[in-house]
């Protein structure tokens, strides 16, 4: 790791357009940064089979849920190694009637807000699924083989393509919530998804500054990327990197190679790879800071945007450990200050084996 | 308070333009609703005037500090009141060559990142200031008589128009954090502001969000909210509202009745209406939810704006409780989830009697 004292930088990245302030004289070495919450460090060992009395996700107690939406395998005879269920306390209700007109597109990366500016208020219609991603109680997702990983993904992608069939839906946020404090109220391991009626404001705004790197550059921000100094690890299909302007401390990103727009298309190839190598990039992370909270979510594409968008949206998964506390400058201007260099970051993981 | 249960609905304000899913079902009663990590509670009868041995912003302390930039009085001759102190630990550091070339600046509304888009660092110059608001240690903001807190806020005022003088800042965010877990590092009370080479992104965006509804409209979007429902209270010169989407439960607003675009033009008997009013919301949220941790952050106007910004351009205070977890949807998707609606916080908040 490079020894000399670093100067204070701000950086802005190409994807979300936000400027972030690198600041090492906030922070010890990059090495000492460590979560003071671990999540719950459940043993992997004998006993993780034991299913926790109070807990509806585990094997066993699927009456206390909300309805199943689906499970792997399908078969009921066989048991479930992941279900797909609705949220019992969901944020957007799939009960109510969706708003009347369809909200207008996210075409050519215009803003939404520029086109109806002003107050609006629609029905809170939605989807909110959860995806429990084993039956078993102590076992987090990182534990599971890269096949285990790989049916979470295909999980979520056959969910999204689902939800992508209604016509008032117009994007699904896919994301992970582990630990109290990362927001997760459940300790068994579980993702979630969203699907809103109408686009999410960083979605547009992602989109419109892609866009605007596109129109400059004539290439997608994400297919640019080739600086080795950030880069984590690679694999056939997918890189990890610590962005250029990461908001967050150890912030990942895992990217399709190819130029993708839609993470629910990808296949079982692919998303073994992106398992293989989110599994190690999430016991990266536990091993270097403690086994932080984290959140990830996966950015990918509206749904029905036009053809011309296609060539800048890009879709991938981003993980956040969280080390920090968000304040006031942070909340009013939009700007993050980071105590660990992107580069640092990189090369500390990427340097570091989890293979023991 | 309203006792028939509502259903989930989604807002789009027309200041920062964000979707906020408003889900009752996620919470229990509004009024049930208090934070789990009250800031410590300081007395403020006999021994609040006993300086805490290890608080370097408690009086007599003053040298253990980075340099003084002004105190209030200023003459040395008296007790200080207020400091304005350099930040020992500066995010952005003032020692070093601000960027060589002017930023662009914010122009009839343009995003920034429409104009240079793509991946970029400048150094990490800028000011970085704390405002020691009282020199007493168990004293906070709201502890102080409506003058006590006027005279912070000229203070602010003062230490900004400073900041404006420096030709490469291009903005200064004003906040406070109050309780750690609201990023506060120091238990007495103080209020910090960054003065930065850049305009912050959510600037850009709030101004590029009211220039779409004054292009619609004819109007201010700020000077527009007219709404009883979620007014809380008003004084001659700022009203106090729970905005109409409000991103966080209990989240307050307070708007200069006129149309005023930057915080430091502020007069002193304005000071004093916004002091007393801001004193009094500060009481009321610590009453009603259990002396939260929380964030204000003055939102005002970057420096040099083209004139014909200013019809759009109104500056106002937003006050942040922390009450709840930031998860991987709102991380993801830039939409929040309020368990709250605005008109039930605004009752609960106007009715509240902080007198006794």
């Amino acid at each position: 790791m490079a020894e000399a004292p670093r100067t204070s930088e701000a950086r802005r990245d190409a994807v979300f357009g936000r400027w972030v302030v690198f600041s090492p004289a906030r922070s010890r070495r990059p090495t000492d940064l460590k979560s003071h919450n671990p999540t719950a460090n459940p043993s992997s060992g004998p006993g993780a089979d034991a299913p926790k009395p109070s807990c509806p996700f585990c094997a066993g107690r699927e009456s206390e849920c909300a309805p199943q939406i689906f499970r792997v395998p399908p078969d009921d005879a066989l048991p479930w190694r992941i279900r797909v269920i609705q949220n019992l306390y969901p944020a957007l209700r799939r009960d109510i009637e969706p708003p009347p007109a369809p909200e207008p597109e996210v075409v050519d990366g215009e803003a939404e807000a520029e086109e109806q500016p002003g107050e609006r208020a629609v029905r809170g219609f939605g989807f909110h699924d959860v995806v429990i991603e084993t039956p078993r109680h102590d076992v987090r997702l990182w534990d599971l083989g890269a096949e285990g990983v790989r049916d979470v993904l295909l999980a979520y992608a056959a969910r999204v393509r689902q939800l992508r069939e209604h016509p008032a839906v117009k994007y699904v946020q896919v994301f992970k919530n582990h630990g109290a404090s990362a927001g997760a109220s459940m300790a068994h391991s579980h993702s979630q998804m969203l699907g809103t009626p109408f686009v999410p404001p960083s979605v547009t705004s992602r989109l419109n500054c892609m866009k605007g790197f596109f129109d400059r550059s004539g290439n997608c921000s994400l297919c640019e990327i080739r600086s080795k100094d950030i880069l984590i690890s690679k694999t056939p299909y997918f890189s990890a990197i610590v962005p250029f302007a990461a908001s967050y401390p150890f912030e990942i990103w895992i990217i399709p190679q190819q130029h993708l727009s839609y993470f629910h298309e990808i296949d079982e190839a692919k998303a073994l790879d992106l398992g293989s190598l989110l599994k190690t990039m999430l016991q990266k992370l536990s091993k270097q800071l403690n086994d932080p909270p984290f959140n990830f979510m996966i950015h990918s594409t509206p749904f029905g945007l036009s053809s011309s968008c296609l060539p800048y949206a890009h879709w991938f998964l981003q993980i956040v450990p969280q080390l920090s506390v968000i304040g006031g400058f942070e909340l009013g201007s939009g700007c993050y200050i980071n105590p660990v260099f992107p580069e640092d970051a990189a090369k500390i993981l990427r340097e570091l084996d989890c293979s023991t």
